[in-house]
């Protein structure tokens, strides 16, 4: 990246990747200091998807450039579970649910004899994902309403500071993408505005997604449950409900996009079938746009699932990818590392 | 405002504000220039309401202050009609929703027998005001819906490049209250987050929000239809559809506020009954807070309706204000003007 295209690049959100860009601000011609020119992308291989992204974000922010796009439109999306960090061997949020069906049992003898309940209690989780969409929702209905939003919050950060992943034996907020946090600071250092967009539960992730992705609650986007306000004794509540409010998934991604940030993305990243319309709505339009898919490859290091994962289909995306010229990031291949606590191979 | 009172509030946002603040991130201690030094707030006059501004951002920005808040919790809501711009003689929106069913009608030849169409088309605003919030409903489904997301913004741009207001014959985006483009400008300066929360339609607001108010789209908050993904001929559109999905009004805005942000806001700023839940969600919490209410006073420059408006009430949040300690911005007495064009008094 050359000085130029720093400069082109800034915007309040360069400014906060450091004092590299100020003397370009305050028109001082001096040179960058080491620290802005060694590798934002250093666990990245140096393959064709790490310089499509590099190729992408140069063409965007050079001043003069037939592909120039102005600050305020350069809107990156990510989608989260697969794609920031790890889906395996389930999603986070459904370990998160089992753990407090299991807690919430004693309240609830019926759930004995009751599916997908039962199967969750027993840990037979065949049966779990057999009980299919609805049981998802039945599951979650159980676990994440029934409090205040203050209350679901602390309920959330207190179980990830407990648990651990089964095979990797740490914290799941430990269990990210080094790469793709890389790519998130290189965005957001090139002038970007970065976004989660996940089908996942957004107030599951916003207690954490600052601190672990330097994304604020603000922009993160997901799937929700209605909330009432209460006042209780002069004190205002929120209070969550047992109410589907939003599922942000496949269609739903480009619906989301557009109504909670009002602005069409110039680039995403997926890895699943229910980030394909988010692609789409993101690089099927005119001006330089950037697709990319993370495809799990590496059974040694992750996990390799193609096509098909449990609870999720892959086909449509990976078939999508080259018709319409979306990168792809294959873990193994691309990734010199794919957790931070890893060493880089 | 000191300088240390500058230094402490500076983020990403404040940079926005101008070079001034440049120095101190530096490391630098020269003086600033006179720009950071003349007054924020010049349109308002030296009262209680404008104190109460100016004691509260010292307060939450001096670093060591037991009322300190760190700059990604500054977030400050604004309702938009009658906060921000002129509601009177009706909002906005419904000037655009009764224009649009005069250019529609030629398809709908039923509207001249059916209510409240038949009235909207005799401009008998008494039985519009009648036909109550289903018929603005009905109103809005017919006018707003049936186009794609990016159809509509155009209809609304060139609505507002054409329109006047009655009575000021001037753009209704010429119609926003000087002192509050102030205050926006003021609280970003000081490292707030600043975002629209409003009745009114999000996509009615966010084309012009970040030119008229320095909001950007991703900041604006509102009421809105259900959209629907589609293909066409390999093309992505979003199709807005005849039903509602998020009415932003009273119980609503915080409900808005916490599913679009995410955030508790510090800080709120309404005019009706319609944001009374809003400033309570502000303001009835732990640490420093600040509610203000506009009060239409001013009917020489602007106009006055004290307890009840046209198409909502006052009454609520004008009697919740002195118990809560809200402040309360007279239009006539604490405004030195009104509106930008207008000669300060």
């Amino acid at each position: 990246m050359t000085s130029k295209q720093v400069s082109s690049g800034i915007n309040r959100r360069a400014l906060l990747a450091g004092a590299a860009a100020l003397p370009v601000l305050l028109g001082l011609r001096i040179s960058l200091p080491a620290q802005a020119q060694t590798d934002p992308l250093a666990s990245w291989n140096e393959s064709a998807a790490k310089q499509s992204i590099l190729d992408f974000v140069a063409a965007v922010t050079r001043e003069g450039s037939p592909d120039f796009v102005p600050v305020p439109h350069r809107i990156a999306t990510f989608d989260n579970d697969g794609t920031l960090w790890c889906e395996q061997p389930m999603y986070v949020q459904l370990a998160f649910a089992l753990d407090r069906v299991k807690e919430l049992a004693p309240m609830h003898p019926e759930w004995k004899n009751k599916q997908p309940f039962a199967a969750a209690l027993e840990g037979d989780m065949k049966a779990v994902a057999e009980s299919g969409e609805r049981g998802m929702l039945e599951l979650v209905m159980a676990t994440h309403a029934g409090m205040t939003s203050d209350e679901f919050e602390k309920i959330v950060t207190e179980w990830l500071a407990k648990v651990r992943h089964p095979r990797f034996n740490r914290p799941y907020t430990d269990l990210v993408y080094q790469p793709m946090v890389e790519l998130l600071a290189y965005l957001r250092a090139s002038g970007f505005k970065t976004f989660i967009v996940s089908g996942g539960g957004v107030e599951f992730m916003r207690p954490w997604s600052e601190q672990v992705y330097g994304v604020p609650p603000e922009q993160v986007v997901g799937s929700s449950i209605k909330t009432k306000f209460q006042m209780r004794r002069d004190i205002p509540v929120l209070f969550r409900l047992s109410e589907i409010n939003f599922i942000d998934d496949k269609g739903g991604k480009p619906v989301g996009i557009n109504e909670y940030i009002g602005r069409r993305p110039i680039a995403a990243f997926g890895n699943s079938d229910g980030d394909l319309e988010m692609l789409q709505w993101a690089t099927k339009a005119a001006g330089r746009r950037l697709g990319l898919v993370v495809h799990h490859t590496d059974a040694e290091r992750e996990y390799a699932y193609d096509r098909a994962s449990s609870f999720g289909r892959l086909d449509a995306v990976l078939d999508a990818a080259p018709i319409n010229h979306w990168a792809v990031a294959s873990m193994k291949d691309d990734w010199k590392r794919v957790f931070g606590f890893e060493n880089v191979r």
